[in-house]
């Protein structure tokens, strides 16, 4: 298995995807190729105390960088050299199995697509990552590729979803649910009430464990293992869990500082707090997948460190052996919706 | 100061509703009017201590109770007597100073819309509940009374906000802020995009203090005071911070569950955790104001207790003497959005 590394991507490169990559290279024993600025990469590999690149890690040097102010759809035309565009290329070639990168989210969207290709009759990639639920954990699909979205999209995005919640969570048959501002049929705006039936058929035909509508509080205490909405309301919802989260972390800091005996009191907690802590953490998760591209590309959090590089790396791995691509290329007759 | 109440709304009503009234009544030294069955309003009375019908305190009966799954659309032509039509007719009446109800969100948003009317040039009335963040308190509009907007009712609704910041939370020239899936301005679907260039205009003008796109990660930090969004994004939002706060109570509970040192733990820390619980339960913030209504429209959480009424009771008291719906009429010029 070989990894393919956008080096230059994020608020931290290259030092930490350098040093996340050689990690990630020993932990999860897999050959990585690292694209970018060659003296760049060399001299963050020397801070790392690599004075050789190691065996198993290899540079494909780049002149240029996706930068965030790129505009996404003409980047690739306009700097041919790019370590993200370099990197794509190499993945669509065959000289990697999986494609990762901490830059610009909208940028390797339209990369990935451009040149590594979505699966044929997939409308739209998707967005999906994994959110921490009261019981587990759930695939939210879309997140932010696809602000606008029509109902087959979201129908693609059902099936996407739960073949990933197959193949890289190990759920059996997962549950299905439609994001919506109430459980009950009517509710919403045209786009889920269309996609609804669209939903509710594929359910009762066996294709999909379709569970109905379901509100943004009952998925996240675990009512559903597949979370479908368009980008817009997809990226609200993890944005709010982010900053919930960073919210209740510095709620509870202030409690914990308050006194020597809260501080005492933090003491006795911390080992369950962290644990707390790292389920919201995404350095811990380590990237997002974008589904329906034709080969595993993984966006990893723009302010990424080397333990969120090493956590996508392996996530990476597991997504390229999870035979997801196939389910998809399997089942593409069953994702087409025809106006009747 | 009279406030007029559905005593048969939600799920707790009779018994819930009638004690937060009683005790609502003599803290914030309102009278109250009780709609509903009036023979359940009494016994609910005598369950909490009173035999007679106490001072300042004067039940409505009716014989109907609009049910959570009656159309909105139509309830209240086919029911006349009901707990929630009565009162909303008494409030346009001038029978009292502002109106609670804990029941179906659907019909008291159409009831207060056919019953007591928008201020005239209002679109829609939008649900505006105050939600925490790291810094203080944001207003949240709309959050589900209108799942699909155009630009106009955004515009309307950042004017709506930014008074109702002003006037019950006291900040002085609330920033306005567009929810969307990044700071940039080319982000989000049409209807973010047509909507920012009119609150820049009306920023430029000095009419609102508009900061521009914000994601919901940024409002949660504090990052404005005023969160102006469409009410399916706006549902999704709120439900997914009451999510992840139910989540991360659950969570604490069982770290500090865990043993007896984490008990003593719990302990120690027990009243900045109260504290911390309480920024994120419903029944201490009481309800969310309906804002566009020419009269104080207050729904309770379908799930109130006694506290969460009481709580209600004075949110509506102070609903009714902020002068925001004066600070509406006097702006509404503003407010239109003419295509040019």
């Amino acid at each position: 298995m070989r990894i393919i590394i956008d080096a230059m991507g994020g608020d931290n490169a290259p030092l930490e995807i350098v040093k996340g990559a050689l990690a990630g290279q020993k932990r999860w024993g897999v050959d990585i190729v690292l694209t970018g600025d060659e003296d760049a990469i060399r001299s963050a590999m020397k801070d790392c105390g690599a004075d050789e690149v190691p065996r198993g890690v290899e540079i494909v040097g780049t002149t240029e960088t996706v930068e965030m102010c790129d505009d996404p759809s003409t980047v690739f035309r306009r700097k041919k050299d790019t370590s993200m565009g370099v990197g794509l290329t190499a993945l669509r070639d065959g000289k990697g199995d999986a494609f990762i990168s901490a830059g610009s989210t909208g940028a390797l969207l339209t990369g990935a697509t451009l040149l590594v290709k979505r699966v044929r009759g997939i409308r739209r990639a998707a967005m999906a990552p994994v959110i921490p639920t009261t019981t587990g954990k759930a695939v939210l699909i879309d997140c932010g590729a696809n602000a606008e979205c029509t109902p087959e999209y979201l129908v693609q995005f059902a099936y996407l979803g739960s073949f990933y919640a197959k193949r890289t969570l190990g759920i059996d048959n997962p549950r299905v649910g439609l994001l919506n501002i109430g459980a009950e049929d009517s509710k919403g705006t045209d786009l889920q009430k269309e996609t609804l039936q669209w939903l509710q058929k594929a359910g009762a035909e066996g294709h999909l464990n379709f569970i109905g509508n379901i509100e943004a509080k009952e998925a996240i205490k675990g009512g559903c293992d597949v979370i479908v909405t368009d980008g817009f309301s997809g990226n609200v919802m993890l944005k709010s869990i982010e900053g919930i989260g960073s919210y209740a972390g510095s709620a509870l800091k202030s409690i914990f500082k308050k006194n020597l005996l809260t501080k005492l009191a933090a003491l006795l907690v911390m080992p369950g707090l962290n644990d707390f802590k790292s389920q919201l953490d995404p350095n811990k998760v380590g990237g997002t997948a974008f589904i329906g591209i034709s080969k595993p590309v993984i966006k990893a959090h723009g302010s990424s460190n080397a333990e969120a590089i090493e956590n996508a790396i392996l996530q990476a791995k597991e997504f390229a052996h999870s035979g997801i691509i196939d389910d998809i290329e399997q089942n593409i007759d069953l994702m087409k919706v025809e106006k009747e």
